[in-house]
């Protein structure tokens, strides 16, 4: 279980209640994991929640039936669970709790049910419902969007997280030198992170040496270091949960003047990026701030990505800061209390490629930089 | 990207070709990464795949086109392969390779379409075509019918991933002693892994000690152990895509009476089941051969979980060998080829638990056990 506190799990019990209210919907099955995490602290790997205007109907199965009763009093106690243990299988748990509902408009999660899920259900409650059986009614992202603005358990959380990141980073870069291979050093960056106290990786840690850094999601291999390489290192952790994420580029040996060029503009394309970010800015302009620079030293086109990704319950979440325009974004603007990545790159096939990347909050007046590591130019 | 031989991946499409025409069926859109690895070798984190009966459009993205187009001429490339880079979204470039096909019925992976994608992409494709635009045609299981029985290429691999997993298990027990956090262990069994060339852990690694080795899928956590516990160790690791996961059960100093004959009760479980195994059996027999040792010790209700399940490119997949009865399964019988997990378990709350499990591949004559660790119960 991570722990936010009840009074918090009661005011997204709330915010969602309302989201529901507004739609004209008596109940929403929750099926997307981060999202029952969000709504009650359960971090194992399978449940689902059935919300409505005055419960909290909690399916489980026995694996983890006896980890959730033991929450009761704590000071993370989920508010209104009704713990429901699975028989034969979660679908068939799920149809039986929705079908008493007779005439109920039960929202489901569109994008965390699959086609084949969907249908089952459809198909039990039509056979076991009489007359007038509930209606299933696709949703689009609602817990989503009262996540992506993050409380102050979860604020606290991520600027620990990000803290443990940036010591570890630092270390990280003690682990690069001539002769190591790409795969020695992610292992030693996993390793590390395991020791700070992160769960986990928050994905597959990348190490990028030489041509294999203009590659932005290379798989760490059996290539070893070389004078003259820029080597790329992103990685993060989860932590209580949450996830961090952070890059940063070093030199083996001293760096060719275009490498160094390049990495400055990188830089200064972040630095542009993270003066960009305050209440009200659009993903739109902010990726624009860090493109500009980059498209001014001719490398718009080696800036294959966006400028960054939303991070929370989930590495990759809203808001999404790209070029998509603010019209087509689920997010318009930022607002207080976001919190997502900055991470300008540029590849260029056969010569290599520089990525930056530090997480950030929006507070109610601009920015505060979560991570904390030299940018500078290593070069070992 | 993986390494099974070209004319291993034909077959592969020659299997799925043929099981689209019985269906009457153009094409399929593959949109699970499983199955897309499973066709094509790529081992990346977003692609969709369209097989035709003469073509395989391979969409992916910016990050991987060069990764992919560095295989052509490899003994591992993938036969028709036509990259397609995905231009604004996947779902855009998607929609347009189908609409490509007027009139065509093109299968979908309904338990790996999400209905949110699945509408998008049903108004897309009848916005954009006249009249006979294609159709698009739930299927299930179509690629994994495929997968469950493994060929040369696979069994050759998970034959050394298991004999690398069983090399990690016999270390990891040295890691085992008093005072020792779980948490720690669970480090050490991860870094082992790696160390032993696995890519990742195949799941979250469970050290489990005294009263939380009764929770079957406990997380490692803060508890020392200490004399008289039982200790269940469960892991797995992912080698070159294939999934292996081994536990075994050891007590801190000599273990009490009841904790043997519990010990010895699922190991006699264990060997039955395995005894089992053979061409033509069901799983439901399978489990049922477990199942019956258990309960004539009175530990049927302590066993809560199924026997095993199929170890492949995932770590969950088909057969599930269970109570549930041959008429429900999808696989009512296993044959040669098939490999899963035997992992019987007993859990008494309050007291401990203990879990063995190995890795056996269903052979022509009868079984062969993948993974080779000692059985007795180890005291430390």
């Amino acid at each position: 279980m991570s722990h936010a506190p009840t009074d918090l799990l009661s005011r997204r019990h709330t915010a969602i209640r309302q989201a529901l209210a507004a739609r004209g919907l008596d109940a929403l099955a929750v099926t997307a994991l981060p999202n029952i995490l969000y709504l009650t602290n359960f971090k194992g790997s399978a449940a689902v929640v059935v919300l409505t205007a005055d419960r909290l109907d909690f399916i489980t199965d026995f694996r983890y039936v006896s980890a959730v009763e033991a929450t009761r009093g704590t000071a993370w106690d989920c508010p209104g669970l009704n713990v429901i243990r699975v028989d034969t299988s979660y679908d068939e748990t799920l149809a039986a709790v929705v079908a008493r509902m007779p005439g109920a408009r039960v929202g489901f999660e569109a994008a965390n049910l699959t086609v084949s899920r969907h249908r089952w259900l459809g198909e039990k409650l039509q056979a076991t419902s009489e007359r007038a059986g509930p209606e299933l009614v696709a949703t689009e992202g609602l817990v989503e969007a009262a996540r992506v603005r993050k409380d102050a358990y979860e604020i606290e959380t991520l600027r620990e997280a990000a803290r443990r990141l940036s010591g570890v980073a630092a270390c990280v870069v003690d682990e690069v030198r001539r002769g190591r291979r790409e795969r020695e050093v992610a292992l030693a960056i996993d390793w590390r992170l395991r020791q700070a106290g992160f769960e986990r990786s928050a994905f597959d840690t990348i190490v990028a040496s030489g041509p294999n850094a203009a590659l932005p999601h290379a798989r760490p291999g059996e290539r070893t270091f070389t004078e003259g390489d820029l080597v790329v290192l992103d990685f993060g952790g989860v932590y209580d949960s949450y996830c961090v994420d952070l890059t940063r580029t070093v030199s083996i040996g001293p760096a060719v003047p275009r490498a160094r060029e390049i990495h400055a503009a990188v830089r200064e394309a972040h630095d542009r990026a993270i003066e960009a970010v305050r209440p009200g800015a659009s993903p739109f302009a902010i990726d624009a701030a860090a493109r500009r620079v980059l498209e001014a030293q001719g490398l718009g086109e080696a800036f294959g990505h966006g400028t960054g990704h939303g991070l929370g319950l989930e590495v990759h979440e809203e808001p999404r800061i790209s070029r998509r325009r603010p019209e087509d974004s689920p997010t318009a603007a930022v607002v207080a209390g976001m919190v997502f990545t900055i991470e300008p790159g540029a590849y260029l096939p056969g010569l290599g490629g520089v990525r930056i990347e530090d997480d950030v909050l929006v507070t109610e007046t601009g920015v505060e930089v979560l991570t904390d590591v030299p940018m500078d130019l290593v070069e070992i």
